[in-house]
């Protein structure tokens, strides 16, 4: 017998596919990277499926790659040569909701707005949200972040137990359901971000939130982009408790409209979000506006609406398919750096000079609250000129970081656009990695040509 | 040369002593558990010396053991079988204050009061606050947290970076400056809480906070630790963004009021703090002050001025050496659950039961908010009785925790006091931390026996 016939036996005929299609499908993510298909996509049912699966990779040594719903941007998802895709979109149940723990248990398919329509019943929510739809084990998987990170953190801080599927098949759990523990190593957290090189998730448990009891939005436009980030810097440093902050530049203003339909100040803009009681909240948003303003802002109006207020966050979370969609023919790279707050300014600064420089059609975005901000480039893959003045210009903006303390991805993960910076990023730290990652998975049958 | 002629020769030979004395302070922690000397003290200045000293180790396959201040409750710094004991109290400077980022770097000894005195110049503070004066070294490396981790999370969640010299003696640094990162493995998960058995952490760059606007603090009293431990996961449930909550049974309160001369009500209370704007703070005071009485709350007392507040935090603070002091010739032995908050008041109560039935002395205290108590039983370790009633109750709490998804130990960490429960805490999972360990210390030189 060959794999496939294996993989048949194990799993169902029908969930073992090699049909162009999906394979075609699975050969690619979001972004610019170039396709490659893989040999097989499976789609498993269970963790013990998982596990069967990877014990045949094994036997095969054929590469393993998991597939939540190839929303990456770093080429996460594209075989490394051929291998088999693990799509895990059959693994797509809320398991368990821990109403008064704040906790819930789902399988890796679900996705971020599937859980939240599951939690809106109980008056929950989950509170991390990328621009795309992703799944929750993708989610883990890249560490990803959201416009309400700056409250309520990242991935990383909402997972408090993961099942784990090993390279050599073994089936473990990394934490357990209490607010915190010191016991033993924290595996949580290395497994969070391994960008499917360490394992397949095959569960989660999250924490989530109540709804908070009033929530108010706004939008302030300001004349420049610098007058922007300096007023976040001056709300952070103020200590305002804000819920989400999010730049978007005029050009960035322009796509939204276009694409949302909505039409807002076509100027640097900062979509802002304050949760809490309806006292406090009057304070901090009197102290806010008072910030801003000094720092020219030119209008701010608020959304006391929930509908106006849902319009505005999807168009923030609709930003990059804004330009994906009025840029037909091109694929988006995006840059993705995070540095300390005080140097927010000067790097944006410096990037938006670099962007005029290079002639390419890009605008900002960012969740500038973290020191989180991208620059949206549209390009055309077949323009080899174009591909390498994108690349120099995300080079100059991850030296740039670097240099100043910063990470050359804040949300999007290595995948293997950022391979290149790994060396300089971690130094002799990424020995360790690596050493990390050879213990676990012997014969680098794990998401291979990632990360590192 | 031997050992010891080289280390003198590497450090200076005022920093490599082996006076009885010395040997003696780093024999043991402030627990039961039984001391053991070291061979040598070493006191280097720098991590280059760590590595050196390291590397020596290595050579002459010589057990290593950071030594912070030996606060620690399980054991974790007692030399396995003589060994060398690196006491960091001369790597104790705060190296730089990023007031605009809220970071500070600072040596691995540096107290968190001393980091705290420096911070205040600023109008800023370090949110973590054992009961004892711990070093941030130990406190990273158990992963220590305190009163204020319900609003502002745990040690782990403070680490930015790391500089560790690894266990062959190359140095690394774990993390970066961003507020976040999706680049490589979260290396500063992993030393975190990994009780010097990966690595000396020679320098941490730290996340502080602005001191709030506002702070109210309150004590509130109940006739039984049930309605008290209701009265939190209330308070929880209506996401009131308390900032500290804090359980002493009545036992407690009576050990707190003899050692700290206060006068307070001798009933289980709960010492509360609020942090926020000041129209915030009343709103979720009053709202606070209903649940409470809702739970059988019989006084509630709000502490107006700063000195009366700091005296409460002092005396919350004291809480363990007020038993250590009130029980003169016994030791010190704390339990340390952290369970799911709807399974806490079942735990508390199933554990004040089964103090009573031990006929041992001991009190509750606890982090409640996290789901985090401690019984803390005084016990005299020369009678072999008692110490195994003891360790029977430790046993059945534990028991009890890990059956409902809670951990053995929430802040402590594992030392030895904890390792029997390793296996049946993490399952096959204690695996993949065994082939981290082995990987990165092949020698097994850094505190061995510890955890594992
Ligand atoms: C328009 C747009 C906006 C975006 N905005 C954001 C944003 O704001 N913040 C942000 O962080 N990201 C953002 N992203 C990137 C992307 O959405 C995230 O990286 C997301 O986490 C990927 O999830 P996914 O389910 O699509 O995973 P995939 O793309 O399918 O996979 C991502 C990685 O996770 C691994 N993986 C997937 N499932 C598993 C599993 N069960 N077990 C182990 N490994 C697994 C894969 O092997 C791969 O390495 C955006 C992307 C787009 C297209
Ligand atoms: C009265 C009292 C109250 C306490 N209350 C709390 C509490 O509320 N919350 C809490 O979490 N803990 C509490 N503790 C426990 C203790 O204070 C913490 O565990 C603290 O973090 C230990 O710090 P230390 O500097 O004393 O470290 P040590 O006891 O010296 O060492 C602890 C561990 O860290 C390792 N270590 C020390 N320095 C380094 C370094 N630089 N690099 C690598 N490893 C190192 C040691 O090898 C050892 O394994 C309490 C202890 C007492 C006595």
């Amino acid at each position: 017998m060959n794999l496939i016939e294996e993989l048949k036996e194990k799993l169902a005929p029908d969930r073992v596919t090699t049909n162009e299609t999906i394979l075609d499908q699975h050969s690619r993510d979001e972004s610019y990277h170039t396709p490659r298909l893989p040999e097989v996509v499976v789609f498993p049912e269970s963790a013990e499926e998982v596990s069967e699966v990877i014990k045949l990779a094994n036997q095969y040594k054929t590469p393993v790659i998991p597939f939540g719903l190839g929303s990456s941007l770093e080429g996460h998802v594209i075989p490394p040569n051929r291998g088999m895709s693990i799509d895990f979109s059959l693994m797509n149940k809320v398991l368990e909701v821990r109403e008064n723990d704040f906790l819930v248990k789902v399988q890796p398919g679900v996705t971020r707005s599937q859980l939240n329509k599951e939690l809106k019943k109980y008056g929950l929510f989950f509170t991390v949200d990328p621009g795309a739809d992703a799944t929750l084990g993708g989610m883990a998987a890249t560490n990803a972040s959201g416009t309400t990170s700056v409250k309520y953190g990242i991935m990383r801080d909402q997972v408090r137990d993961l099942e784990v599927v090993l390279p050599e098949g073994e089936i473990i759990h990394t934490g357990n359901l209490a607010e915190k523990s010191s016991s033993g190593y924290h595996l949580n957290g290395i497994f969070v971000g391994s960008e499917g090189t360490l394992g397949c998730i095959t569960e989660l448990t999250l924490k989530v939130y109540g709804i908070p009891e009033h929530i108010m939005a706004a939008r302030a436009s300001f004349s420049t982009v610098d007058d922007a980030v300096n007023a976040v810097v001056g709300i952070l440093q103020a200590g305002i408790p804000i819920a989400r902050v999010e730049l978007l530049d005029a050009f960035s203003m322009k796509e939204v409209n276009l694409y949302s339909e909505t039409n807002y100040n076509e100027q640097p803009t900062l979509f802002l979000e304050f949760h809490g009681n309806e006292a406090g909240l009057k304070q901090d948003i009197e102290f806010t506006k008072d910030i801003v303003l000094d720092n020219g802002c030119t209008a701010i109006e608020f959304e006391t609406d929930t509908a106006a207020r849902n319009q505005l966050w999807e168009a923030r979370h609709n930003a990059a398919y804004a330009y994906i969609h009025g840029n037909p023919g091109k694929k988006l790279m995006v840059t993705d750096v995070c540095l300390p707050i005080s140097h927010l300014a000067g790097a944006i600064k410096d990037a938006r000079k670099a962007v005029e420089e290079s002639g390419l059609v890009g605008g900002i975005v960012g969740h500038v609250g973290d020191g989180n901000y991208h620059i949206l480039l549209m390009i055309d893959v077949n323009n080899k000129e174009e591909i390498q003045k994108s690349e120099i210009l995300n080079e100059c903006i991850v030296e740039y970081a670097l240099a100043r303390g910063g990470t050359c991805t804040g949300e999007h993960g290595v995948g293997i656009g950022k391979q290149k910076y790994q060396e300089k990023e971690h130094g002799p730290a990424l020995e360790v990695m690596k050493k990390f990652k050879a213990v676990l998975d012997p014969n680098n049958i794990m998401n291979p040509n990632k990360i590192f």
